[in-house]
């Protein structure tokens, strides 16, 4: 039979006609190998966002991004496979803690990451401000690097979902990235390909989160559980508060440091809470029963952390880098702090040069934003309230304009709504 | 101040919110200068295929494609201009016989026109079966046949409305063709650009038409006239069935005779219909009292046919070439012609050779189909009701194809609605 006119399977969807598995397959490899042209999937992109998918249709188009590429064969681990990917926050570091820890535990975490763009911080990007640390490993470190230690955090290999590069890139510049089944897709294609046996995902919602809206991203995480159930992994997920930084410090090497902090049983409380409310959900998957809270007091998370910087090339007695300029912004009355929005935070941060503004930007390691108070606490006028840290002066500026009314004090304490609003099961 | 970000206006179309004229000419205008890449504005248009433009948003595209080129000056002419534009339909030659009666009344009658692609011909592909005709002509050469003979039919120009053209192939193959205020702003683009003073258009219904729908039809109509009106040009439009063919001939040489019998005062009835109520609604736009009727039968639009075809190169006593087969099909009952579907017989001229599939294909001249009976018509069991022109009898078998069930005979005449269904004027 002749293949599908493109334009014609265009049109279905343009018309909330449903597509089939070949069709879908015909359109997403015939793009990944380049015969069909950007223009005609930029159109068949918008009329997805406008007519969404079905739960087939998605499942056949995750299939379809997937089978772009390889498929990590993760099954001669001798521990259980267990990850897990968050959508991305403000000060959100819990990879650098959850990775190690629910190793220490006895699973195995194969953490294939990405960069950062924008206000949140990229979890490769912070490992990379500790020097040596290599990012780029091949199949078989991987595979070494899980059954020694235990857990991995390294960059998702070209050969994993290559459709999801082009397609993803395209969304970027057509206006089709926000759309719950492009997005999901987007996600679960990269983890399922990436081998693992469970994943948990922390979707957050808030200021600070891509989703701002919570009915959207309880959508967006039961679009996701069920689509890593549908292709085999074990999952579930977290709808988690991102409305102010989680812990206090948002920059790279600021985060690797209150990681470290975290992992030595020091670690602030939201930060913490989150990160054990994850690491039980990801050992509840994994099928293993032991106590990760013990883990953060007794050295062995922290153990495990070392040993995955070692063997990724880092030193494991690091000295951490800091900014040259530390400018220190003062509570502007005295009473409770009510607010300090994550998103302002997370701007300021990505001016002062913790972030990168397109792909391929270098980001600088020191700079960042350290949070002397959160919400809740009690402060008096004049109090230090932020830190910003940066090698460059010039972008004090543009990082005060970005944090604008970040701050909120008040008379009374601040109702604190809690930190893990929902967990999403199959 | 900067440009608008392209990804910004897609985006803000994208969420049903309006566009400015100077953003919309920065998209149209940065797509003909090959500034914006192929894969914006193909998004771009999708999501105008799904949100609509609203009437000042439809105005400010269809004067930036405008804009892109050149705008001819038809005002150095001594007759009123007016010009008719038809959404095409099979067996639609009324150009021809037209532009001659109009010129024939007193005004000049710039028919810039295009080719023909799939079911419906093309008013340039019909002439060129006359040895000699040239369609192109140079800008100074349509001042001068419209002064000495008030008539031309000729290629428009690249010059008029390049976006146009680039957004057209676009659409082509992003499923964004199918909506009315990207229909109207390409018709009307070209033939504002085109310099005519006033402008009938011939909205047809039915289905060998473009629109199938009346509702969608009258639509498109009303957007038109508005979109003309706001530019300066007096417009007005028919609506007109176009269930069967129109007149009896469905080819190209096979319609220019057709024509040539119209313009002796012999032509089909419904053909005379169309024409003569289109002639009136353009000399009434341009102000000139006359019965065009009139000048069917006493020659002098005839005249002008001949005058036009020899200022364009070709000879007034031509002799029509005629397909080397010719076959008869008979009718299979007795009865009333109740239908003769126009789409049919419109795909069996296409495939007999009369139409091309893509741009640049050749067309045949002698290739067509020929009516012998029309819906009325009392017909008997073998009697001829269709000939099948062709130089390729290879073609035949697909011919016969697309005319499947095209003929319904039955025992009762069939209720005629009228040819002619409304009038749209502002």
């Amino acid at each position: 039979m002749a293949p599908p006119a493109v334009v014609d399977l265009i049109r279905r969807k343009r018309d909330d006609q449903r597509l089939d598995s070949p069709e879908i397959d015909f359109l997403v490899g015939g793009y990944a190998r380049d015969e069909i042209p950007d223009e005609q999937i930029a159109a068949f992109l918008m009329a997805v966002y406008w007519r969404g998918l079905d739960a087939g249709e998605l499942r056949d188009l995750t299939a379809s991004i997937i089978a772009s590429g390889e498929r990590l064969d993760l099954s001669g681990l001798s521990r259980p496979t267990v990850d897990k990917h968050s959508t991305g926050g403000v000060g959100d570091k819990v990879s650098l803690i959850l990775a190690p820890l629910v190793a220490s535990c006895g699973a195995a975490v194969p953490q294939l990451s990405g960069r950062g763009l924008g206000h949140t911080g990229g979890t490769l990007d912070k490992l990379e401000s500790v020097p040596g640390f290599r990012a780029a490993l091949s199949n078989g470190e991987i595979m070494h690097v899980l059954e020694e230690v235990g857990c991995v955090i390294c960059a998702a290999g070209a050969g994993l979902a290559p459709a999801d590069r082009k397609l993803y890139a395209l969304r970027d510049v057509t206006g089709t990235v926000e759309s719950i089944p492009l997005i999901a897709s987007s996600i679960m294609s990269k983890k399922i390909a990436e081998g693992t046996s469970s994943l948990v995902l922390d979707v957050k919602v808030g200021t600070g989160a891509f989703m701002t809206d919570l009915g959207r991203a309880r959508q967006l995480a039961e679009t996701m559980v069920q689509l890593g159930e549908e292709h085999g992994v074990r999952t579930s997920a977290l709808l988690t508060r991102m409305d102010e930084p989680l812990g206090l410090a948002a920059g790279n090497a600021l985060e690797v440091v209150e990681s470290i902090a975290t992992l030595h049983g020091s670690g602030p409380p939201d930060l913490v809470e989150v990160t054990l409310a994850l690491a039980d959900e990801m050992l509840s998957l994994a099928g293993i029963v032991d106590d990760p809270a013990a883990h953060l007091v007794d050295g062995t998370a922290y153990g495990c952390f070392v040993r995955m910087l070692e063997a990724q090339g880092a030193s494991g007695d690091w000295i951490p880098p800091r900014a040259t300029s530390i400018t220190t912004l003062s509570a502007p009355a005295s009473g409770y702090l009510q607010r300090l929005d994550a998103l302002a935070v997370g701007l300021a941060a990505w001016r002062l040069g913790a972030g990168r503004a397109k792909m391929g930007d270098p980001v600088s390691a020191t700079a960042g934003v350290l949070c002397l108070a959160k919400p809740g606490d009690e402060v008096t006028l004049g109090q230090p309230l932020l830190e910003l840290h940066t090698d460059d002066p010039g972008r004090l500026d543009a990082a005060r304009d970005a944090l604008g009314d970040a701050i909120g004090i008040g008379p009374e304490p601040p109702d604190r709504a809690p930190l893990v609003i929902d967990v999403i099961r199959q």
